[in-house]
């Protein structure tokens, strides 16, 4: 026989605040419905082109829409443009000519219109490059990795400094060209794309990403001693920076309109493909937090302000425009959430928070039993666009959603409206959405953590929440 | 208590005879090595490309390498290219500018070299064309269908006729040209090619496979009373046909060599990638079977042959060749093996005999119980290059392999040595070459079936090994 214990605690908050925010949610599936349009309507929209333009007007109506003030705040973004690219294994002693699956870097430079021809010498860190010395010359240098997983020892964030990094190592070593095997954990020939780094003045090189099969190959030719010799031909280029904007949108407090619970999400995409999960998903979410904290009477306690952020993925001006205009503003944050995790499902609470942030939560956690996500989780809080809050102090939340999918496609042509599972937005809009609420209708305020340590290397990498299992190692994303 | 009765029935071949082959095949892997040097190594091969031709000379030398007497016999091929491609989703209102995943057929014609465009029209079967009237007019037929696994209701064989026969019936229609959803069972933007027929002199019209992911865009758009417009840009050309080869190899019998048990595969792939599962892998295990053969002291007592087919994708050149040139010696076909459903692994046997051939065979199955095959299994015994010996009552033999993922990859892209398992594809290398070994062996042949009945329409579509579970419906592939 067991004994059954029945603990009655009041909850903080009405049964019916609960329901008009998770239960809305999962009925109207808005956010589901929303990213359809986003995707379908508004499609790519890379920083500096006219789809991020419509995504700006896109977003400012829908706001209008859900009866929530929104405006525009600039932020100067790169223009970059892709152009047509390919690549073509050349013919060798055992090795056939081969059409490559290959698509440019964010930040690369095109190669002249005959393209750039070069030996292919393979490395898997960003010391191997410098160790090569002299060899590295005139060569195309392909870094190769084991990632296969979406966090842990062999996720994104283990290899993801190759991308960002590697070919302004490369170019410094004196290559011709620089691949990066996909950072991806699923493909079918579907090279994936992101941001590389060159500092100011350093030397630059062509630079693209690799799809895992052509890697493979390269590999398997290189282990035999064979010539791996590639052709290459990309388009890309940078154009002058275009003036552009964050969407803000505020649901005001009804008694501490100062204090703000800051939602963010990015409404730019790679070009490759609609940006459904990357990140659509993120802004039509956090859009619903705002919609359904705007029909709310009386609305809550703080002010929930959306910020969709433009140009995350090659550039974050958008997140330091934020942090630069509001700098003044940000000791009444109290509390900012970063939705960029994609689509899946809502896994659990991560909290970034002095004191025992977790306490003050706990009792508003309810709600969530019913979308899988009424309990904390390890991982990290915070996100790309949000880095440049950390220094401030701001407590960070995140709701950890199962990404264990979301490398299958993340960055590549694949990122489609077609991935997303409408229950499973539906579930995290809802969590998100109760979070946000919970936050800026609760009487106490999280205590602030101590400032987030200076950044590793480069441009800021964020920590992102993490796919079940908890990872052992901090992930970085972007 | 349980009664254990123990059967013991002497096998009718030697222990050692069995060991000789399927431990080999297992131990050596000489299956998966020889695959990876065919695909490194030669890489694509489209009949009339140089590709094939080094294909042909590279089984000629690997024949020699393993001791069998090869030669090559005559077979005029088609000589398709398939030059650039692309296609645009136009801006409309509620409709985003995309670049689709697109990729010709092949058999198709070209567009001018401006592009065709044209309003897309969703059909989902033939006979709907013809109900579309005037209303196909100058449009881009669109060919929408529910494809979701490799075999059964939703399976390839269920919806080929689309991609071989919609074109033309839209051209036949006053089209401009034609789409089919890709026969994928999974994708990543990764359109499926493979040959669409035009009747001599009928009207023909550009034709490309679209991805699922724009397959499913252009559904949600139309639903939504959206105006889907496209202009589409296609390079590919016939070019005059080509003399091409078959690759006939012999382990000749040592009692009744005139008595034939035919293995067959083909040589030829599409040209979008190594042609690794589709069909290099059939190739290498035919090639196993016909290595141990003639490592075998004595060799078995019938002929064993293997025929490397050319053209077995776009036109069956090969096939028809071989079946007119050896039409004669068609009775004295015992038995016929095709190797063309990839690289998984076996899951039993199939036959299409007259008579009990079961009986027959049943006491030679044992040694693939350590393979997982040592049983008959539902299905359809044959392949497109073995059909035109249905009608000369050749008795056909099949290795049923795992497909449940074949058509992820087929005639796609993907279709790279990565995809291949060594343990799956060495275990139905065993399972083959006992089996043929078995049917070269056997003091009794199988007893003749009726011919096969005539075609449904167009080229042949031959039968294939359907996954497990077993198909209530009969598989068509090519």
């Amino acid at each position: 026989m067991m004994l059954a214990v029945l603990f009655l605690v009041a909850a903080p908050y009405p049964q019916a605040l609960a329901e008009r925010v998770v239960g809305t949610a999962l009925r109207d599936g808005v956010a589901y419905s929303r990213l359809q349009d986003l995707t379908d309507s508004v499609g790519p929209r890379l920083s500096g082109s006219a789809g991020a333009e419509a995504a700006v007007a896109w977003a400012l109506r829908k706001f209008q829409e859900d009866g929530v003030p929104a405006h525009t705040e600039p932020a100067t973004v790169p223009h970059w443009v892709r152009g047509e690219e390919r690549a073509e294994l050349l013919p060798a002693k055992g090795v056939a000519a081969l059409k490559l699956a290959v698509t440019a870097f964010g930040g690369s430079p095109g190669t002249p219109s005959e393209g750039i021809e070069g030996d292919v010498v393979e490395v898997h860190t960003l010391d191997e490059v410098q160790a090569l010395g002299a060899g590295a010359k005139g060569k195309i240098v392909f870094f190769n990795h084991a990632m296969s997983t979406a966090s842990g020892k062999t996720g994104y964030g283990a290899f993801v400094d190759l991308r960002t990094h590697g070919p302004a190592e490369a170019a410094k070593a004196g290559a011709a060209a620089a691949f990066v095997r996909s950072l991806a954990t699923a493909s079918f020939r579907s090279p994936h794309t992101g941001t590389t780094d060159f500092a100011e003045g350093a030397p630059r090189v062509p630079a693209a990403a690799l799809s895992t099969e052509d890697a493979d190959l390269f590999h398997r030719l290189l282990v035999r001693g064979a010539q791996v010799r590639v052709r290459l031909w990309l388009g890309c280029k940078t154009l002058p920076d275009v003036q552009s904007a964050n969407v803000v949108a505020e649901v005001r407090g009804r008694e501490k309109p100062e204090e703000v619970v800051l939602l963010g999400a990015h409404l730019d995409s790679w070009d490759l493909a609609q940006g459904a999960i990357d990140d659509g998903a993120g802004a039509v979410i956090v859009m619903e937090a705002a919609r359904l904290a705007a029909q709310l009477r009386p609305p809550p306690r703080r002010t929930i302000r959306v910020v969709l952020f433009m140009n995350e993925e090659n550039g974050l001006a958008g997140g330091k425009a934020y942090a630069k205009a509001h700098e003044a503003e940000a000791p009444h944050h109290v509390a900012a959430l970063e939705s960029d995790s994609g689509a899946g499902g809502p896994l659990g609470i991560v909290l970034r928070a002095g004191g025992d942030g977790k306490a003050l939560l706990a009792p508003w956690l309810a709600p969530l039993k019913t979308v899988g996500a009424a309990r904390f989780v390890d991982g990290e809080a915070g996100g790309a666009d949000l880095s440049p809050l950390g220094p401030l102090q701001v407590p960070f939340v995140s709701v950890r959603q199962d990404t264990a999918h979301y490398f299958d496609i993340h960055h590549s042509a694949a990122d489609t409206f077609d991935k997303v599972d409408r229950d499973d937005i539906s579930r995290t809009a809802a969590a998100v959405s109760w979070v946000a609420v919970s936050l800026a209708e609760m009487e106490g305020t999280l205590v602030r953590p101590p400032p987030t340590p200076p950044r590793r290397r480069g441009p800021p990498d964020q920590p992102q929440p993490a796919a079940s299992p908890p990872p052992s190692a901090v992930q970085q994303r972007r």
